[in-house]
């Protein structure tokens, strides 16, 4: 059986197809010591220092982290409301101009497009931050089939996370006591070098934070450069989405745990489906006859002992007791806190209590101490 | 300045995101040393050997090299070919059954979505098999609006690449005579361990070959020894889409040479191109305007001298001999045939001549005795 650790190994071979963000050159500076590739996008995930020395930074102190990749789906123009509600199961009705709403995007099978961030501009302005798939060529297929008037574009806008305890104290050296005022989930614009930007309350992991929309690439150097030195004294750090506090927090990866094979009901998501509203979307009749018939499997927590687990880069069955196919694993680590390894993964029904005993294939043998855990882990 | 050379040594962090194709596991055993990542699934990009020693070996030999990142988005049903053909500027009038057609896909500002080859099963049933954008989702979405009845889907099926002189010999012992008729960009159906598997003669490179299209991922590793065992005698070796060979030949890679930003007119793929035909297509007015106006940049060579230069991880800037920025580089590679450094990148009017001298910006300083060539590099 190959070690799993060894293909860590391999390099990436750079092209101009794997786009730089405006912060690459500053990873770079920073050490960077491996990259994944997001949305065609370098997104930097591994420097010095290991990722439980990063996540036990993370939880007390504050880092920066290149999330450049988070491409930008900017939908303008009267039909805009209509397309993006059209979009997904999520109603968008009461949703008001500078908040942010998580919506799942599903396809006419009900099966996930993507589970981006959406933005509210004005009424017929909104963005979509996206995961790894790309939702602008959904939202312009959409859009030419149907004849909305709509623009739709990427455009040139950066996100930059400041994420950890310490983000909110550094942010407001930087920008000033109204970042103070932003609620979780919400956005407003700040002054930077004579341009607006926005600042939103959010960001991929369950400590506070900040993500810059960095509009304008030019600028990229400068406000990495602004937060380094202001964050010196914060001991800040740069640093990436990290894999231990993602999974004990639950925080799904599209392409990890969700894909076009599984729903938003299948993943925990049902509060962001109106699956019986008002509203028309993409896959309602599936996610209707879904939600009527009831799931029989489901995004839930795996604990389990021995020796930190590899990567998981394949997923790893899961089997009951008695040895039936219950399910896979799509994401592990070991949590240094909990002392044991937890994953996520999609488990069959009955087998999806909270403490279910079940066994895992981790590479090379089969452990058979393996429980089933609501998330977050607690 | 840094050195570029040095992003290369970057590790490719796994994840499930980033799919393993059916030889992933082959590939590795065979001592793959890096990855590119092209729709969400892993290219080996380099083995033991230098990228020049892989050069001289493949076209001389046979490579087998792992392309399943070229996914296919099928689509089946009675508007199947409408579908299709609304894609592409390329007429398919006369395509028939068991054909491949180089097909560019454009947006309604007719810039480049992605330029697959289509394989036709019958009127009713295509394949696109395709370059670095989710064209699954492109499809799909414009179903949806246009109300098409077709089902959209990516099969189970994995291209592996035969490249070079000698790839003929291997697959007659492999597959038997038939082999030998299949004519250039056609396919036929081949029978491996009581399936039935298509094979065509074509492939990303300038020397000759096939690409078999493996379906049924559970077949990889035995596809795979039969192959290897078979080609000993030929000295086949592991490869993958050399980038000498490929600029040699002109061959262009969507997400360098072309984007959304660049039309097939501007990309040397005129022939591809029925703009003033008789059917519709997305971006046909654009594309009209643009034909009957000219074009004012295109894909062309740049040729320079000096010392083997690094990677182009970003475009290079042109300059005229005048100090007028004029383009950019956006692949490049040093020739141990032609003996210089040889890349592709777009070109404005009237620098665009065969033999022009140009400046090259290399990452570091600016060489002053680069000229522009025709395609292919002769």
């Amino acid at each position: 059986m190959k070690k799993i650790e060894n293909i860590k190994q391999n390099g990436l071979n750079f092209s101009r197809r794997l786009r730089r963000t405006p912060f690459t050159s500053s990873v770079e500076k920073c050490g960077v010591k491996g990259f994944s590739v997001v949305n065609h996008t370098l997104l930097p995930k591994a420097f010095e220092t290991s990722i439980e020395e990063d996540y036990w930074h993370l939880n007390s102190a504050v880092q920066i982290w290149d999330v450049g990749v988070q491409r930008q789906v900017e939908i303008k123009g009267p039909d805009a409301f209509k397309l993006v509600q059209f979009m997904t199961p999520r109603s968008l009705k009461n949703m008001k101009k500078g908040s942010c709403y998580y919506i799942p995007l599903t396809d006419e099978t009900g099966g996930m497009i993507n589970d981006p961030v959406l933005l509210k501009h004005s009424d017929n302005h909104f963005w979509l931050s996206i995961a790894d798939s790309d939702v602008l060529l959904w939202a312009k297929g959409l859009a030419i089939g149907l004849k909305f008037r709509v623009m739709i574009s990427e455009p040139d806008v950066w996100p930059l996370a400041i994420q950890g305890p310490l983000a909110t104290s550094l942010l407001v050296d930087v920008f000033g006591k109204k970042i103070k005022e932003l609620k979780y989930f919400h956005f407003s614009h700040f002054e930077f070098e004579g341009t607006s930007q926005i600042i939103a309350r959010s960001g991929y992991s369950k400590v506070s934070g900040f993500e810059i929309y960095l509009e304008g690439f030019e600028y990229g150097e400068k406000l990495w450069d602004l937060i380094w030195n202001a964050g010196k004294k914060y001991n800040l750090s740069p640093g990436c989405p990290n894999l231990i506090d993602r999974i004990e927090a639950g925080l799904l990866s599209f392409g990890n745990e969700m894909t076009n094979q599984t729903t938003p009901l299948e993943t925990g998501l049902e509060k962001y489906c109106q699956v019986n509203g008002s509203h028309d979307f993409i896959g309602k009749e599936a996610l209707k006859r879904q939600k009527s018939e009831g799931i029989t499997k489901c995004i839930r927590g795996v604990i389990f002992d021995g020796p930190p687990c590899p990567p998981c880069a394949e997923p790893w069955h899961l089997y009951s007791k008695s040895g039936i196919k219950i399910g896979n694993v799509t994401s592990a680590v070991f949590s240094p806190r909990l002392k044991k390894n937890i994953g996520l993964g999609v488990i069959k029904k009955p087998f999806w209590n909270d403490g279910t005993s079940i066994k895992v294939a981790v590479p090379g043998r089969i452990l058979n101490n393996g429980k089933v855990s609501n998330l977050p882990f607690s």
